[in-house]
């Protein structure tokens, strides 16, 4: 391909001008410079500039090189002020000692974008850093978008635009799927996987160090291209998770995105001595973050694109209801397996659909779900089979299995498929058991509407997934109440502390923010304890107070049910002795007096502040056993009512607030309404850094909840 | 090819006459007859006859068929005794309705085996299964093994005899895995995926509806056949669990099956009232059966392949230690993460390791685990790397990624990494990132030594189901320890009972069989609860008596700490309220007492016996909230030490028998010794269906154990 004629008439088809500051100039420009474009085949300046020339692009692009008059047959200049018309953008492909340089000239000839290939920044230490540094410096002082360094390219497969900047070998087909990678690496895998597969690409960029433009900004700028019907995103890390929890939780609700976040076990937990600290590694923020946000979350890349064949070609379940249809036993047996493992429904079908089903097949074949119609079973079987189950009220999506008998041609089950299914409102999918056993065909279907998999477990599995997405858009977003708290209250409270606040000050936050706490006197010796417990009313519970001794019935520091004076001071020689055989005696600040608390369920609320995280709210089954068990889902704030439930009900232990075993029932709304003070706390007051209540006792419904233990830690 | 002269240098390379009742008749035939052979081509009786004679089988084929003279090219017979020499081998093509005729003729020619291709049998109810029976009596009969009805057929590869009596399109490589499928659909799919994935293929067998030759049989004659180095089997139930798991445990110690059970969710759970039962659905038979007998389960076919992959080309690693090599950071984390997600762990390297890999990498590469080479590494690096992370004593095995980078040829890094990798006795997996990046040489890796992924996690997961392998067979079988039991006391205790045991007979089958259970006096009315704590000691425990009411505690039936004659008339009057509160009044036979036990750690120990299945024993934390924790863990009868301590250590709350957060730790022998006490009783006793001992309370070490409730149920 020539360098473009300004008189070409291609040209005018493009957009106009990309817009200063704008991603366009990255994804939609009119003209491309390569500084570091090469002739020598095999080197990335030169793999690259010759995938723009070769792709069909329907700009221009300059070779840049001071070396070179003509790089591929295309003439070069030897910098980016050279090129005789406006760049809208540079992609840099030099050493990084000669990158700021480069840039210093992109500046200067006012490109629109700058896309840096170059390799050596900070994925390789601090020197690098700096010199990442210094070029982000340059390009926001100058307005300009980068993307990189250290990475494989974008592209734009639009065939009005088809851009390809990258130096990977694969052009995948066009399509509705923007992707973003962290991993130029395993954005090399994912081209060449989509490609395979059939899928269609909008957009692709590997988005290295992101130094400039971050996942976030793609996510938005895809949220608004009508376009994109699927974001896909490779992750290894998140930059901001604040800006993400908002980009993505709005985008989700306008499209899908579905994630692969690895580096789950690489990055360093937080060693944190508290319940949630310990509870709460990184990874179960990025779990909050994701379910938070609506984003489909896939354990490999495999997973990812079968779900996104499916959210690209079908609807969004409505449901988690799905028919099976197969002409093979024990095919629809592993699809029924796999899809009641993850979470789907095999319904009743209804006897409008078992008549109709039995109109025209055979006596052995099964009408029940899932629908085997034996080997036996013509195109015109399948034709006929799909729509009765599409038009079934108990059922969301159609799962059709074919096994290829002898003498049926999977080409016409496939055809058949397409016409039975056409226009449904509810996902087809499709699978033809094997892996080559019907290419022509699968291929079809792949292009067209209905996506397919070789086993159906993927198809299970992809199904699940887009089908929980589809609860949580039905879901809504929930609301944040209005809470009558007292945020300056709160700030007194804790002026002038540091570390574990004492006792006084953790009960005087908590009524700042509405959450009752049980009575509470601090005895600095045994006989203002003896008192306390008289002030408080017998029987009393009478635990070890103590800055540095955190679980205190470890070290025998909790007596429960204390009924009288005498009682009291054996608790209190009780503990010192304890501590005495432990060689702690002087941690003991003295004892906390309560009243005996009424039956309730023992719950956990905590919540905890992470590096670049929003404040990680926990509820969970409380009580010694927190650890035990780790029985506590958590979530990001800021909590919204819904949230709040659906941690209720997310616990594996959920049927204690049901009322267990004769035990009564807790007071679900009084714990939403806790756990949304809690939340409302944390965000108000930053200086909490880890705040536990366990227990907090709920009572029966309408009897509310009480905090019995709490633990707040502050830090400037 | 025409049928076999006897003259032919080709006959006498075969194997003598297979003995008669061997499974050799099936396998290696000399002689095979296809009855309902057809010249239809697409019709299963053609297709079938057309693979005998078309992969280079070296006996004879002849087809039967009265309608015509001539089939395929090949003279055919009317029926089977026209056949001019003795036949090894008859396959049945004819419609179910036939099919007992011509088992006539083949029992009165002798045959040697049967394969029943036609459907029509027991999988289609009644008649089909009486007509099945009548096949199976004729068979039997006469010393026939029969393979099916209702299959896809079967095959050997082994290109001395080059069998193929199936229908399939697919003729797979030769290798060393033998494979049985329950679904001839998933067996196609099978085929297919065997020669797409390049795995060599020994036996092949659709075992359809097993009426004589099972999954049992074939694991039993592969096991003895040194060709075979890895069993695949595709099961959708068991037949006789029992036989499965001494046949299974058998063989797995000399070499390596891998199953997957499909027909999870399909099987009906028994609906069983108490703990054992309610917790024990027939998937947890499954999975204990499958988890004794050392057999890999995967949850897919596909990760049935790949664990094929790597068992049939690679040793079993000696542990859980991985080292991953990679060109790239992304891919390697997601490896890092793949590997440590399922149970494998990342060792440091030894210090001479990095000090040679820092040799000849440059100096932006990491020599830490994971070793990332970086883009720029070349053939020669990984030749060179991969010896000395073999060498080094902290791994077990390697995992070796490769993403091409521009200029670098896949096909070379292949051949450094089988040279690299070559003569070790450490397992070495490969991933060549994507579907299709380098075909002809992961081709060639696949026929050769090295396994081959698309992508990391499908390499960890396999590593990782067969280093647990390696561990099982580490482990050693244990031993089941003389004890001294009394079976005739135990029986004498239940005879005459039906149902669920009175609290007397309990007692007497556990001291029959040496388990300690506490004091406990049943007392009818008020005036002899009394009389018995005072007789058992104060303080006492109070626990309603009832044969109808098994959960005591949900209905106010259990008062601790009672210490004086008082609070005995209040218990047993509180008691009566609360039933008469609940109108179950009527259902009060009295009360137990029992004394208080000494603290320690509440377990449960419970035994549960299933259709088909050995008994099934469980252990779990204990106490009230064995349902709702669910944390039980279960083994078949009959149990070696070994397995019991398993259990100890397979529950999520082991931490309680350790000594949790200051408590004592429990009485681990104590428990080891009830578990196969109990295991001993319900292999010994079968009349005993269930059994729950809860709790059963561990002492500190030293102390022992002791039953605090116990329920025992016996059928006839």
């Amino acid at each position: 391909m020539a360098p473009a004629d300004p008189a070409d008439p291609v040209a005018p088809a493009l957009a106009p001008a990309p817009a200063p500051g704008s991603l366009d100039a990255l994804l939609r420009p009119r003209t491309v410079a390569v500084v570091g474009a090469s002739r020598t085949r095999g080197t990335i300046g030169a793999e690259l500039f010759h995938n723009l020339l070769v792709h069909g692009f329907a700009g221009a692009v300059y070779p840049v090189n001071p070396g070179a008059r003509v790089v591929q047959a295309v003439r070069a200049y030897p910098t980016v002020c050279d090129v005789p018309e406006p760049v809208d953008l540079a992609v840099i492909v030099v050493p990084a000692a000669r990158v700021l340089a480069v840039v210093d000239d992109c500046v200067a000839a006012k490109v629109g974008a700058i896309l840096v290939i170059s390799a050596g920044f900070a994925e390789t230490g601090a020197e690098g850093r700096a010199l990442q540094d210094a070029v982000l410096a340059r390009v926001r002082g100058a307005g300009i978008r980068m993307v990189g360094p250290n990475c494989l390219g974008l592209l734009n497969a639009d065939p009005e635009v088809a851009l390809d900047a990258t130096f990977a070998p694969t052009w995948p087909p066009h399509g509705g799927v923007a992707f973003s990678s962290q991993s130029g690496a395993v954005g090399l895998a994912i081209l060449d996987y989509a490609r395979e597969l059939g899928i269609g690409v909008h957009h692709f960029v590997s988005i290295g160090n992101k130094a400039d433009v971050s996942g976030n900004d793609l996510i938005s700028y895809w949220g608004a291209d009508d376009a994109v019907k699927v974001i896909l995103l490779y992750l290894e890390s998140f930059g901001n998770p604040t800006r993400f929890m908002q980009i993505a939780g709005d985008v989700s609700r306008r499209k899908p995105i579905v994630a692969v976040k690895s580096g789950r076990t690489a990055a360093g937990a937080r060693a944190a001595s508290s319940h949630t600290g310990s509870l709460a590694g990184s990874e179960v923020a990025v779990d909050a973050l994701i379910a938070q946000t609506g984003v489909i979350r896939t354990d490999t890349i495999e997973e990812l694109f079968d779900a996104a064949m499916l959210l690209a070609n079908q609807p969004v379940p409505r449901g988690h209801r799905v028919a099976i249809l197969t002409n093979a036993g024990g095919p629809g047996i592993m699809a029924t397996d796999a899809c009641e493992s993850r979470g789907l429904v095999l319904p009743e079908l209804g006897a409008a659909t078992v008549a109709a089903l039995r109109e025209f097949l055979p006596a052995e074949a099964s009408v029940k779900n899932p629908v085997d119609m034996i080997a036996s079973a013509t195109p015109a079987a399948y034709e006929r089979a799909l729509p009765l189950l599409l038009a079934d009220d108990a059922v969301d999506a159609v799962l059709v299995l074919f096994v290829p008998p002898v003498g049926t041609l999977a080409a016409d089950v496939a055809a058949a498929i397409r016409r039975g299914g056409a226009g449904a409102a509810k996902p087809v999918l499709t699978c033809f058991m094997g892996m080559h056993g019907v290419p022509a065909a699968l291929s079809s279907l792949r292009e067209g509407r209905f996506p397919s998999y070789a086993f159906p477990e993927a198809a299970a599995i992809a199904l699940a997934r887009v089908a929980r997405y589809g609860q949580w858009l039905a879901r809504g977003v929930g609301t944040r109440p209005a809470l009558a708290v007292d945020p300056a209250r709160a700030r007194a409270a804790i002026a002038g502390h540091r570390g574990w606040l004492p006792p006084e000050a953790v009960r005087e936050v908590l009524a700042a923010y509405g959450v009752a706490a049980a009575a509470s006197v601090t005895a600095a010796d045994v006989d203002a304890a003896v008192a306390a417990a008289r002030a408080v009313g017998y029987p009393v519970a009478i635990k070890l107070a103590s800055a540095t001794i955190t679980h205190k019935s470890d070290v025998g520091g909790v007596v429960l049910d204390v009924d009288d004076d005498d009682r009291v001071r054996a608790a209190w020689a009780g503990m010192g002795d304890a501590l005495d055989g432990l060689g702690r005696r002087a941690e003991m600040d003295g004892v906390v007096v309560q009243p005996m608390i009424p039956r309730g369920v023992e719950t956990f609320v905590g919540a905890t502040r992470g590096a670049g995280f929003p404040p990680l709210i926990g509820f969970g089954t409380g009580g010694t056993a927190v650890e035990l068990w780790k029985d506590v889902v958590f979530r990001l704030h800021p909590l919204t009512d819904l949230d709040a439930a659906e941690m209720l009900d997310g616990i594996r232990g959920r049927a204690l607030l049901d009322g267990f075993r004769g035990a009564p029932a807790a007071d679900r709304a009084a714990l939403v309404d806790a756990l949304l003070r809690i939340d409302r706390l944390v965000g108000d007051v930053p200086e909490i850094v880890e705040l536990d209540l366990n227990p907090l006792v709920a009572r029966p419904p309408g009897g509310g909840v009480i905090v019995v233990d709490a633990r707040i830690r502050v830090e400037a």
